[in-house]
């Protein structure tokens, strides 16, 4: 077993099925693409295989909490799509940036509370190596009503 | 005749007027900046030179149908500006990632087919090589009224 | 002095203290991530130290010309926390990319015109080195209600 997968079942984590398209639904895009020793992540929300787990707007139906926590799935969806990607983990050796977004009933604003879900984990996960540059953004609408989306893009190792 | 404008012509397409900047708005930044064998390119919407050839929120005025379109001409745009930036599109030798930002009247979130017009696009043009990551985002407004806007990243040959 | 020092002397710019955390919150983030040659710059904001120096939606309560003027505070936020990470303005060889997000009230989409505000100032400091490609989006909302928000690469010299 990988230090990363040793890591996640020390933490008692496991993740869910790998991101796929929901029924009646073509994705014309990869969840990853590799580029010169970057993994470049597709915008991600929190999900198991096809299925959406928390949907819904950020201060409306969805509590601040339920929103990190959403957060946090979004982060171990795309870890599944890395697993799948890379065949193992262990090839992130460090993670560069994510881009947070929330989405967001009129006049909640505290998306930085909300991305945290998200970024403990790669912290938890990766430790200093896991730290990364972030921007936590509130958009008006995201694909299936998720009320979470991140993308990011991750350090690849040279083996 | 390059490899590109080969493929190009052979599917029938034209690309438009490269981007610019309506009158009485002056751009403070580079249509696409190469940096260490990427070519970023910036925000473009559905134009033909100053022109925005579809406006309006996705969703109300503007259909899911025409935003794809939408995003298919955004597409054009983007390698209309690349031709310019480049000399010539054989260049692009492979695409990294987008971001597609869809102007989405409130509850539209159909928002991965309408950036599909985009993504169908680079894989008709490139196959393999036009395969990407991206996020497919709602956003409160965009510039011009523009239904759909993409930046992108693309990777360049060496030579 | 350094070159940059020097040029920011001589605009009579001075750098506001660099961004942090308000009491009650904490970053889980860097505010700049260096990867192979880049600053990766989390999102900032018009701000000083942990103060938000201008707040609201642009097209309500921040006139266009105040979110221009936020814009460029967003820039001088950046420089603040780069000098932190960097130790020396110098070491940004040039400017890569940005993207500029505007909290914008129903209907405002002026938003490059916004933005330039950051632009022109890159272009003032570094002059040819400070030309970047750049998205310009209106957004739901933005965390400390700031009117703009802004993230970038940039380019660092190899020494």
């Amino acid at each position: 077993m990988g230090r990363i997968e040793a890591r996640l079942s020390e933490l008692g984590i496991e993740l869910p099925a790998p991101f796929e398209a929901p029924e009646g639904i073509t994705f014309r895009f990869e969840t990853v693409r590799i580029d010169d020793g970057l993994a470049y992540i597709s915008g991600h929300g929190p999900t198991a295989g096809a299925e959406t787990l928390i949907a819904g707007k950020v201060g409306d139906s969805v509590s601040p909490e339920q929103a990190a926590a959403a957060a946090r799935l979004t982060g171990l969806a795309i870890l599944a799509s890395l697993r799948v990607a890379l065949g193992d983990l262990d090839r992130v050796e460090s993670w560069v940036k994510a881009l947070g977004m929330v989405n967001c009933a009129p006049d909640f604003n505290a998306t930085p509370a909300v991305i945290n879900g998200f970024s403990e984990l790669l912290l938890e996960v990766w430790g200093e190596s896991g730290r990364h540059a972030r921007s936590a953004i509130g958009v008006a609408e995201l694909p299936f009503d998720w009320p979470v989306e991140v993308e990011a893009i991750a350090r690849l190792s040279d083996d």
